[in-house]
């Protein structure tokens, strides 16, 4: 199995990026610490053309070199947003029609096997890297999704999370709301 | 929705995993290079019961401070094992019945919405950050896993690449082969 060389990967330059449809899901980071988290968020939204990254509270914002060592240029390509307050970015979004969801272990969450987006557009909301997604936040929320785990730790680290995260919920909204 | 506690979550104990069946599913570590990386692939895999870690080459193994930070513990739970050259796992994962797919960009490989696990035990490879995995290792793989990706950048971080697939697979692994 011979391994494609860049050049025929046929990726977007940042120009066509930018012209090109997004899926319609916006990722909120609510207080998230780590740089590389950021980053890898960046990145990941990128490959998936997500809409547009809040980033609010503590979380960092480009231009920054510790995200750009992750983030590798895509800082540059996903659309983003910075808000002081995470409130504020649920209740713009909730105002332009989004439904919401936190990414949490919580009671009468949706475990993410079970997911069937139903709506869209769509934003997910993940927490700070100990604190998880403020309960003030998540009182505001329209579900929350759960990753199912079965092994001894609590969480799993915040860009895996959203790497799975947005792989599932990517694949359901390019099947039903893209053309 | 009120957030679960940690003592709400259920999550077993060291020697309770350790008596847990695990799903057939090896990952392995080509030349990965990046500490946080090899953490958080036993994180992940601890989140999934994932049989074991194969660490091959200039991959790190535990203990090491660095692999803990990000692993917070996972790098016990979890089994490992250490291959000086990636080929001779391969090798024997092979006489022991695995099948074996390199997760890469390649020709003909299966893209991973089309991918549909029909053989068990499974073992994926994941390769160093800039090189990928090496080719002389993708000659000895049974088939080649590709996730799709629509932005600019050429791939996506390893432990991102790794929580999507392991995600993946381990839910077909859980459905099929396990009771």
């Amino acid at each position: 199995m011979r391994k494609l060389k860049i050049t025929e990967l046929n990726r977007l330059n940042p120009e066509e990026f930018r012209q090109t449809a997004k899926i319609p899901l916006v990722v909120v980071l609510d207080n998230v610490r780590s740089l590389h988290n950021v980053g890898s968020v960046f990145r990941t939204s990128d490959a998936f053309l997500v809409e547009a990254v809040y980033l609010c509270g503590i979380t960092a914002t480009p231009p920054n070199v510790e995200i750009h060592k992750t983030a590798l240029g895509a800082e540059d390509t996903v659309k983003w947003k910075y808000f002081e307050n995470t409130l504020d970015a649920v209740t713009e979004l909730k105002q332009e029609g989004y439904h919401i969801a936190a990414v949490e272990q919580a009671e009468n969450s949706i475990l993410l096997d079970h997911l069937e987006i139903k709506q869209s557009p769509f934003a997910i909301i993940l927490g700070n890297e100990v604190k998880g997604v403020d309960q003030k936040v998540m009182d505001h929320c329209d579900t929350c999704i759960e990753i199912p785990q079965f092994g001894t730790k609590h969480s799993l680290n915040v860009s895996v999370t959203l790497g799975i995260l947005i792989w599932e919920i990517s694949k359901q909204l390019r099947n039903k709301f893209i053309q």
